[in-house]
């Protein structure tokens, strides 16, 4: 039986567990890939830092460029652009195959690598960079290469799911919510990246690409975080029989001007909790996918994590080896369509918007007044009246009253102009909440 | 550009979709491919039969035979055993592609037709026959190709599990939510093979072969349909936070004496509702699968329906065609394990048993023995009296009691031989229901 060389780049959480599942499971390894799978070294920066997993000391090496020289299979788990994006270049220049993890990687340089490997006859592939343990790669690009993909949902950020999904289980704030997911290690010290919303749009533009036949990068994702998601906007939604999670979506578009063109967005979003998406609890992830033919389809799985991750890598390895082992070409890569990124305002969505107002007479009118001069139409309008007036008196304030109102479909342009009108309005205290629909 | 010839078998529900699908979208099909694909005809068994889908006359034949000929790709979708294993078989030998969405054939002559295939060289492709339009093949087979499955849950017929939901949302009796389903035509005017199970059993055997790398046919699986399940079990999970589905299940165990082997079967099944199969409502399907490294993963969508199961058998096409496009020899199959069907005697489970018993003292007492003596523990006892003393002396029955016992998990033969002693004691006054429970 012949045997394939396997370079190792990075052994943290994943890297680490891929090299424990090499080495564990050869046997059966080699059973399925009809190739031994032999793992020639492991580069780290570090060769003393302390791994989860033990590992024969031997395999590790701080010499990455020497590393990747002449092996048959490249697995780059460093993260990060540089070294990362050198090395797999070097890899793909000698002719091996690469396999990634490195969703920042790909979502900024992906175009130049995919060109790279297509022009030097190599594969470059990288379903853990999309979500984790979920296999949406081949389903996507396989499954459903005989339908026309028109709308992606995705839940593909852990952390921010366990922070939405506590939030609404519990009646917690946003910050006490994060203290917890810290504590448990669902989020980082520095929990930016994530609550942000930068990792979901990373993997949102991946997931666009994969979905559409073009590439996306970071700068065509409209990024909103969750920091601002309150207890409040949770509990509003709960009486409406709704949920909020931070959605990557990804939706083809016509423009007015008959532009065809995709809309790459993450927002907080308004799910009813009959939606698929909104079973989806703690740090899961899941792609929801709308299809011509096939409907709707979903996804779900571990989004993140050692073992799981290393899961969707080691696929991405068998599978290669497995046609390295086959000698035949690569299979065809699609065809790429030529459709552009379009910006939030070319987008039709729902708002429900939160009010604090005062509790007077001609209120309601005058907001009512600046949603029709915009040409958009109110669905469901909520009052609560949250200061007595005898109490409001006392305090020398206005009595106050909180609005909670939700519009049929309409322009993200008349939306957003909407809002900063009646943000102008005198009798509006403040503009509490504004928040996306989905799936209604 | 090269054309691929497609001979489509059958032009019903599916097939006349399928036909569509390649007719319209033959441009965007093509630049997929790399080639066009051809419909060359469409075998049917009477031409001036009504179809949903406008087709042209001239691309019907009645002489399937000769259809298959020389064609580099054949698309059944007749359903049935014969003619279609016939025709299929010729296929083969003529070194075609074929292309299935037959799963009570695949169920039953899988093992002989792959067997064909491989000898001949050519490809036997069938994701529409497991799950309809859910893309589960290529991600078990490919995507966990470097993990271990240890265990499938899966809902595969949208019949039942329309009834079910219906049960659970309105309280309906079975045969209510039957004739409701067959009002909508989810449920044909014959259900037999639904709610018996049968199809269910037929995507299990398939699904279970998938999964454990190993052919499974419909003998080797344990099937219960749904006929029996009541109003008032529906309402007892209810209570206790859970829901009713049928489940097909395969999974690995390890029997006493040390034997390794696969458990495939079918029944009505009890799971939490915070499960995320618990979720899956109306017609739709999912299956839930758990790997060593990937945990949970769950695909969800269409189990049945034309365009759905259309979108399917195009996916197959497309990626058969490509392959046959780039020349190159096919992938390698998964070599295959030896791994025994296991009886149901073999599997470990909790049992929910619904008791009618006579409300009398010590008639807890003697139930408890009896379990006890087979060595199954309970996990919880509910009782509610249901025939109030008075009435009963009224009436001339004796006061009774219902019992709704959950067991821990227990080998099925000891938990069977409890029911069926529990069924004997002269207290008990039938044994109501008895459901298997999952995901706790």
């Amino acid at each position: 039986m012949d045997t394939l060389k396997v370079a190792l780049l990075g052994c943290g959480n994943v890297g680490s567990q891929v090299a424990r599942i090499l080495l564990e499971d050869a046997d059966d390894l080699a059973a399925r890939v009809g190739a031994r799978l032999e793992l020639a070294g492991i580069a780290v920066r570090n060769i003393d830092s302390p791994r989860e997993v033990d590992l024969p000391r031997h395999l590790f090496t701080t010499d990455a460029e020497t590393l990747v020289k002449g092996k048959d299979i490249v697995i780059e788990l460093m993260g990060g652009i540089e070294p990362a994006r050198s090395l797999i270049l070097r890899a793909i220049e000698g002719g091996s195959t690469v396999v990634t993890g490195n969703k920042a990687l790909i979502a900024t340089h992906g175009q130049q690598l995919y060109a790279k490997a297509h022009e030097a006859g190599v594969r470059l592939a990288y379903e853990a960079a999309v979500a984790g343990a979920i296999p949406i790669l081949r389903p996507i690009r396989e499954s459903l290469s005989g339908d026309r993909i028109t709308r992606v949902l995705g839940i593909v950020n852990g952390t921010t799911n366990y922070i939405l999904d506590q939030m609404d289980s519990t009646g917690a704030q946003f910050a006490d919510a994060l203290k917890a997911a810290q504590a448990l290690g669902y989020a980082e010290a520095d929990p930016t990246a994530d609550i942000e919303g930068l990792d979901a749009a990373a993997k949102g533009a991946i997931l666009a690409g994969l979905s559409f036949h073009t590439d996306f990068n970071l700068d065509d994702v409209y990024c909103e975080g969750i920091t601002k998601v309150t207890a409040d906007d949770i509990a509003a939604a709960k009486d409406a029989s709704m949920v909020i999670k931070l959605l990557a979506i990804a939706e083809k578009l016509i423009t007015e001007d008959g532009t065809e063109g995709i809309s790459v967005r993450v927002h907080p979003t308004l799910l009813p909790r009959t939606h698929p998406l909104a079973a989806v609890h703690g740090a899961f992830n899941a792609v929801f996918v709308e299809a011509d033919n096939a409907g709707q389809l979903m996804f779900y799985g571990q989004g993140a994590g050692g073992a799981p991750t290393a899961s969707a890598v080691l696929g991405d390895v068998v599978s290669a080896a497995r046609a390295l082992v086959a000698g035949g070409p690569w299979r065809l890569e699609d065809t790429k369509a030529e459709i552009p990124a379009l910006p939030l305002s070319a987008v039709t969505t729902s708002y429900c918007i939160g009010l604090d107002v005062a509790d007077q007479p001609g209120v309601l009118a005058r907001i009512a007044q600046i949603f029709a001069s915009h040409g958009v139409s109110i669905e469901t309008m909520r009052q609560t009246i949250h200061t007595e007036p005898a109490a409001a008196a006392l305090a020398a304030e206005r009595p106050a009253a909180e609005l909670r109102i939700v519009t049929h479909r309409g322009p993200e342009a008349a939306l957003a102009a909407t809002v900063e009108d009646i943000r102008a309005l005198d009798v509006v205290n403040s503009v509490i909440s504004v928040l996306r629909v989905e799936g209604v």
